[in-house]
């Protein structure tokens, strides 16, 4: 299992137009892309720091896993994401260990990046995505 | 304002006895340090992954802060800290911008860092630490 660092914090929030000046003229942080993610449902606004990005997460939908989160418990961190070099190897491994799969093979996540989710019954209450970049190798 | 990488997730656990062996045999990252912070109630276990330490909380107290957070949202990311050159430099332009801030001076915090809190309802929901190393200058 290689997790090499965090790739990025999902963050849920109600608007990006709200939220994306206060990372923005706050705390320094710039605003580099906005992508809509479909088959989520939310819109996403991207920003880094070292290396990690924070990835502002807006519902597009009330039905949506966003919206429902933060009717539930507000705004605030809603996963986090590591990178490895090869998430289906991940998720065998994990598989193997007993630990509960949201996503069984990898699929496409933003940015181009091939994504799966644990469980967070599974990780201590921590919604957990690992994710590779396809591009890098 | 200047904020150069994420230092930590700070990540509320019910107990690090339990969490502990699934960041170890599971995620496969290596819990290098056990440290009790008396003032915040808390026992601590820190895992490195790239930049960023994941620092598992512990309530030494049933009335403490990660006590009570685990009551009303279960286990999970309880905080997200930034590191800085210099925690009072960031706090005063926060400050001077309208964030409402929990600490207006640095204070100590675990790993002898100089930390500082501010306040979710200025962050849209992200309980945010900043913090220095003062080894490092």
């Amino acid at each position: 299992m290689e997790l090499t660092h965090i790739e990025h914090l999902g963050i849920a929030v109600k608007s990006l137009e709200e939220a994306i000046p206060y990372y923005e003229e706050m705390l320094g942080l710039k605003c580099y892309s906005i992508e809509e993610v479909k088959d989520q449902k939310v819109k996403t606004a991207f920003f880094k720091i070292g290396q990690t990005k924070l990835e502002l997460l807006e519902s597009t939908d009330p039905e949506g896993t966003i919206a429902k989160f933060i009717e539930k418990r507000g705004e605030g961190v809603h996963h986090v994401a590591f990178s490895t070099p090869s998430v289906q190897t991940c998720l065998n491994e994990l598989e193997a260990k007993g630990v509960r799969l949201i996503d069984k093979a990898p699929r496409k996540g933003a940015e181009g990046l091939n994504i799966a989710f644990l469980h967070p019954k599974s990780t201590h209450g921590v919604l957990t995505e690992i994710c590779e970049d396809p591009n890098k190798k």
